[in-house]
């Protein structure tokens, strides 16, 4: 029996934890799970609400592929929660789902709705791709790097659901023997090994190695931007770029 | 300790026998509560592909509407859970909301897709809300006189969720003072008040009551029907009607 209280203790504290965003306690903690998954039901409903009433058929056929890719690219990583043999084509693939396909729904639909040509609407469509890789990139980061007044949330919130992310990719094959992160999923809720895990990662250059490859997709994502005509707005853009890449919380 | 555990043994008595839907396993009950939460979301995400690739916007403009009553229609249960508060009003604009929407959208979506003039398209939007509601107060009334076997999930699953439906209402309103169902609400788990409020229910006229309610919904939408031409497909929607309000699973 202690050893239940123990096991419930533990994963409580963790759980308590994550109840909070951006240092605020989550819909879920304030009203429950069952309330918390209605409302986000009646959020989505409302979004197609928004996007039914631009009358554009376009725009609504891609909010529905990204809904899609939104879930599908979320139910991926909750199937694939604790499992160590992914590789860098896996975490690209659902992170393009989850985030970046909500990025191109913003600035490809900006884009159809001013009817802009097409090839600015191609080329928008690239910009939202690369920065929302890039943004989700330097999330995962931040996530063993930030601090937890910083990012409202506990740190190493995607290890305790099993989430393997680029830094904890690159530590996985830095050590492939003998690593925490394979200690820590194998006895879940040891804290001890989470914070070998974060100590590591910001301690190797795998937090710069990480920078580098969203910093590549920001200049991917500028590159774009060379085909919209040269006025305030792409600039604007351009300076998001800028500080998506280099974000600290 | 000892009641802590009496109660979470109670507890998941209601909800592992919660955990069947027409006798099977719910997704929630194999893979989890988070998975199923993504998953209803991907579910939602390929109706609204669907509904997209139909290219009528007044279609996917009713789709979003009904999207978000069927949400809304279902959070207010939740809140109005074991509110014991509750009018006939408040029953049948939640489940005119929850249930009868998704009825109106097939009806009238089938309509206009079929490019049916105006008044077939109100005619079979108001058949839709009739049958719709017809169908909830007959499955709230099973809720209470069916059998697990043949509903697939246990009997007064409702009050488990603290969820008034109409033969509820008709009982407190018959037994205002001492009535199981506020002691069920007020000692939440102690199924011996359940068990007082399904006999209680079985053995009174408010089933028939009920029934009759339901029935005179179905004769709404029959006459309703009346306004369509007369061939063989408004027969089978009349049958329909017929089935629904004397349904016994």
């Amino acid at each position: 029996m202690s050893c239940c209280i123990t096991a419930t203790l533990v994963h409580d504290d963790i759980i308590d934890k994550s109840a909070v965003r951006r240092g605020r306690p989550t819909v879920n903690d304030v009203w429950g799970e069952d309330k918390a998954v209605l409302f986000g039901d009646y959020l989505f409903a409302k979004a197609a609400q928004f996007c039914a009433s631009t009358g554009n058929l376009r725009v609504i056929k891609l909010f529905s592929q990204t809904l899609a890719a939104i879930s599908s690219g979320e139910l991926n990583q909750a199937f694939d929660a604790f499992n160590l043999e992914q590789t860098h084509e896996h975490y690209l693939d659902r992170i393009s789902n989850k985030t970046a396909s909500l990025f191109v729904l913003a600035t490809e639909s900006g884009a159809i709705l001013s009817q802009a040509p097409e090839r600015s609407v191609k080329a928008l469509r690239d910009y939202g791709y690369n920065l929302g890789i890039a943004f989700q990139i330097v999330d995962d980061i931040l996530d063993f790097t930030g601090t937890e007044e910083e990012l409202g949330k506990p740190l190493g919130s995607d290890l305790d659901q099993g989430t393997l992310t680029l830094p904890a990719m690159l530590l996985l094959e830095r050590y492939p023997e003998d690593n925490p992160i394979k200690r820590f999923f194998q006895n879940w809720g040891e804290l001890e090994n989470k914070k070998q895990v974060i100590e590591l990662i910001r301690d190797s250059p795998i937090v710069q190695e990480c920078y580098d490859i969203a910093a590549d997709y920001c200049a991917k994502a500028c590159q774009n931007l060379n085909l919209l005509p040269d006025n305030g707005v792409s600039q604007v853009l351009m300076d998001l770029a800028g500080y998506i890449g280099t974000r600290r919380n």
